[in-house]
């Protein structure tokens, strides 16, 4: 964060639970950053006498204002890009989903224009949906890790003459994504509802619900619950659906203490996770060994957990970067001119 | 239901959210039955005014009398038995898990006791926990479904010689049980965490959640979910973590509607379970065609969907027994000796 340098863009990631706003600078550095519980999901407390709640215009505006106020003030003409479920159909407007292949150029050719009260436009940039072909592959759909992908394209010398070779692109969250890149274009890419599950079951079900939670990782239950998650056969037989319930009952047989279910949890789902990548990649005719670089990028405690996974399923080397969504506003509102 | 027979046994299957009790005539016949939501779990609406929390005792019986009062007034003698969560280490008292193989002796042998204020007793039966071998296969447990095993078990007369030959028992549920019995013993079984899965996506989950829930099952979208469920290759070599995710990208893609999602999430989770179930005979050495009959017993409607799944996989008839619980409860209360 640095004040003393040129503001030059206002980069909003809005999701469904969130609002993160970055005020960018030359280069895409960054000089300041805000955030709020405004994900597309909750406007609810935006909505005032006399505004009615199908008023989205009004909301967005509302939460923009709440948070970039004072950039607004400062700089009027701010160019302003934003990404996430912002773009969504329950969104401000909806950026119809780009097909894959797609590359950076693709993203910044396809914003849409939301109009600010004051006359001035956001961009949003749309998410990008990937084709199955069906009993072969899934369909996918993303929208906010275009961005992030985006960003940590546009670090990359190769990236700009297209030559990248493959790339494997990893995104923890709530729904995971591993995208595969080949010379700078993302051509396909899998999702796994791990961090969803883990959520709910750690929230709501009787198999993993603590007040036990703790901050550090145990790594002998996050070992243990790995080596089950990744393996096909003998205890892991039955798949998920049975190894998920071994949470509850080594809690309930002694072997396991209470305050170590999430951590066996975790390593239980992104084991199977890892294992499914490993599938859908041999399912392609891939190997991991054909991915040029393996790049990880997220919240930094869960990006952790991946690492320490990886390393013990024996992966090549992953690299981890920060602050890729930032990078990924700057450098497609560059690709689309909206900054020089 | 008839009021005309003489009241012989009072038995309860009171769960973790409710409680469901019967009244039982000669042979046990159901005269009555009356149900709360009082399971062990929503104990707190009971909870008065100086009667503190921790007097577990108290609440249990305040739940008792509410439900079972004009029967105890009219026969205050009547025994009392008792199944599931009640049982457990957050129920009543705690009826330590007996391991199999265990049969309904095993379980009659293994009653514990609580009184009620009058002094009379309540029976409670154990549940059955399955040592698993590390590396080869997982831990089970299991409370209240040895009740539902011993009905479907009573009503059968090789079971009172023992010679049932090999059974498989279906009790789909939050969290299904397969019970593989050999010779009237329960030997083992696996858990998969179906329903409880169900629930948490479709309640809480961008997944899946909607408010258009149907009564009536979509059969196309079942059958689509199943057939992807039930697979290991191709569209599902990511597994059940990825193929989940199906469940929201087909929506918003627009190749399922809304109120699809939850009956193509239910095959999808139903088809996972009946191929980690086959899985599991097969590591075991055993195949669907080594049982004699197989047994499915539960919720109907629920049931009806995994009899409608079991057709779609080509497996052997599944016959439906209803009111299991009720002939459980009986059958393990006259090995007891608790009714002649």
């Amino acid at each position: 964060m640095d004040d003393a340098i040129e503001a030059r863009l206002i980069g909003l990631d809005w999701g469904t639970s969130s609002l993160r706003a970055y005020l960018l600078g030359e280069s895409g550095r960054k000089i300041s950053e805000r955030s709020a519980p405004s994900g597309v999901m909750f406007l609810d407390r935006f909505i005032l006498p006399g505004k009615p709640q199908s008023n989205r215009n009004y909301l967005f505006e509302a939460v923009l204002q709440e948070i970039c106020q004072p950039w607004f003030v400062e700089n009027p003409n701010l160019p302003a890009i934003a990404c996430g479920m912002v773009g969504s159909t329950v969104g401000w407007k909806e950026a119809p989903y780009l097909q894959t292949p797609a590359c950076i150029a693709d993203l910044a050719s396809a914003l849409i224009t939301v109009l600010r009260q004051d006359g001035k436009p956001v961009r949003i940039i749309p998410g990008i949906s990937h084709t199955g072909i069906p009993g072969k592959t899934l369909p996918e759909i993303l929208r906010g890790e275009e961005t992030q992908i985006a960003g940590i394209l546009s670090t990359m010398n190769e990236s700009r003459q297209g030559k990248t070779g493959k790339l494997l692109i990893g995104l923890p969250g709530t729904h995971s994504k591993w995208a595969y890149i080949q010379d700078a274009c993302l051509v396909s890419f899998s999702t796994f509802v791990t961090g969803d599950l883990f959520a709910l079951l750690t929230s709501y079900s009787v198999v993993a619900r603590t007040n036990k939670k703790t901050a550090h990782c145990d790594d002998a239950a996050f070992q243990l619950g790995l080596q089950l998650g990744r393996q096909q056969d003998q205890e892991a037989a039955g798949g998920l659906l049975s190894t998920i319930f071994s949470t509850r009952t080594k809690r309930v047989l002694g072997s396991l203490r209470e305050e170590e279910q999430p951590d066996y949890l975790s390593g239980l789902l992104i084991g199977s996770e890892l294992a499914g990548l490993e599938h859908i990649l041999e399912r392609d005719s891939l190997a991991l060994p054909d991915f040029s670089r393996i790049i990880l990028t997220g919240e930094k405690n869960l990006c952790e957990r991946y690492l320490l996974a990886a390393r013990a399923l024996s992966w090549p080397p992953m690299e981890y970067v920060e602050g890729a969504v930032e990078m990924g506003l700057w450098s497609i509102a560059r690709e689309a001119a909206l900054v020089s």
